[in-house]
């Protein structure tokens, strides 16, 4: 290793590994060196541009804390945690798809009746949401549970704003012996994500507006089944094809139905007019 | 970008990107993307070792402020800063090859006349430096500036211990007329890189020690001609082969020839026995 040169150092560093006792580690690290290493040669990366770089991750660390994650920030919007989920949740055609988890989920949502209403008085265009949970066959899963959570008509979370209810527009349903569910909410809008540091920066250096379109999020979870988390985006959201966090899959875009009926919405217990939304669910059996 | 799968998100990714204004930027992100893409791909990161990275990165990131460097040290320990530095600093044979300026070079240290002690009293032993700076056809560069600094016999900079002199261990000096340059100071000692962070931990995973070998750096200038930041390093030193940054070139290690002449060392001022290195210095012409 005292003769270095710009053809040998990515296999000087990589040999650097060869005692390292989890194979594991030493496979990433192999793998991480040498495609950014190939990245450093492709693009020639300058004294300046490097220092760039250094700084650029130094400030993101410097925005982490308890309540902001600059660096899964990062990864959301280069498509790696997208490129990760997928990976990790491969999934046979037919079955829910997953989506990412996002920074904004809270367990100990309270159990609720079917039907209930998890925005409370929050205001908004109220919706309805039902449908199934089944098997890859169609056949109903009883007691799947629903976990559910999203943003407001002003596109914030609960824990976003104090002077939100805790646990507003949270909430947790089961199915029923036909594997149903539904429940009551307000149509969620679009929000951005934190553009106050580094990422931001990146985002409008780049050209890019930093929102994701609206969706409503839901972990599934059944006995004897894999649990997914995954989103229902509302068609005909404007950031539909341009999601800052490159989360929207095809098959969770789902029409929100308005209906302009006084007593259809009497029947829901809803103020007029109101939408529907109709989503059928499908887990995959435990292997 | 509704129906993003595993093959076709890094392609979305990169066409984020269509917009930006500067085409370099634009460069630098698609290439990262691109291969940063291809090492999750190859090693099929995982959920927990996607969350190891975020966490490592976040620690990185709060150990940096304005004595430490977290990011520079892991750029360092895994070879990025080495290749960026060849690639930046490409230079014909024969030309004094750069390296690594490391993160203890401080501005301002005094000019000396030939011959001075950069070392004051600073216990070790005794080291005449001495040689030529030329061009690559040999040929003298006349009031070419060294700016030279070093760790002590017991591995540290001034700037690491509050109790030593500032600016001990450095000093500027120039050549005469025929290109030479001598000075005296002490034998520096290899020494660690801080290991107290994530980058020492991934150094212990990986089976590696935190040294680098003993060195003595120079910044070397002259009218007309190229700047080139370089290190001598000792013959005979054990990390020579295994340095932590990766910093040693073949053409830079130099025999420290002992000397047990009483007369020669007071000939040369300093205490017997003692050391002497001959080094010339090669410096490409401004093209």
């Amino acid at each position: 290793m005292r003769n270095l040169t710009e053809e040998n150092v990515t296999e000087a560093v990589i040999n650097t590994f060869a005692n390292t006792e989890n194979p594991r580690v030493k496979e990433i690290l192999t793998s991480l060196v040498k495609h950014l290493h190939a990245f450093v040669r492709e693009v020639e990366l300058t004294e300046e541009e490097w220092m760039y770089g250094i700084q650029f991750l130094t400030r993101a660390g410097h925005m982490c804390d308890d309540k902001r994650q600059e660096f899964i920030l990062l990864s959301d919007t280069l498509g790696i945690t997208t490129l990760k989920d997928i990976i990790n949740n491969r999934k046979p055609p037919g079955v829910t798809e997953y989506t990412i988890l996002g920074p904004f989920y809270v367990s100990g949502a309270e159990e609720m009746p079917a039907m209930a209403n998890i925005a409370g008085d929050t205001p908004g265009e109220p919706v309805v949401i039902s449908g199934r949970v089944t098997n890859p066959s169609g056949q109903p899963i009883a007691n799947a549970l629903l976990d559910v959570w999203q943003a407001s008509a002003e596109g914030f979370y609960d824990v976003q704003l104090p002077d939100q209810a805790e646990l507003n527009l949270r909430g947790k349903f089961r199915t029923d012996a036909e594997g149903r569910y539904a429940f009551r909410t307000i149509k969620p809008s679009f929000y951005p994500i934190p553009g106050d540091g580094p990422v931001g920066q990146m985002l409008r250096a780049v050209g890019r507006h930093p929102y994701r379109p609206a969706h409503i999020h839901f972990i599934l979870s059944a006995d004897g089944y894999e649990a997914v988390t995954t989103e229902l985006f509302v068609e005909g959201d404007p950031y539909l094809d341009s999601d800052a966090v490159f989360g929207v899959r095809g098959s969770l875009v789902v029409d929100f139905v308005q209906h302009d009926s006084a007593e259809k919405a009497a029947r829901y217990g809803v103020t007029n007019p109101f939408y529907t939304v109709e989503y059928d669910f499908v887990l995959q059996p435990l292997s």
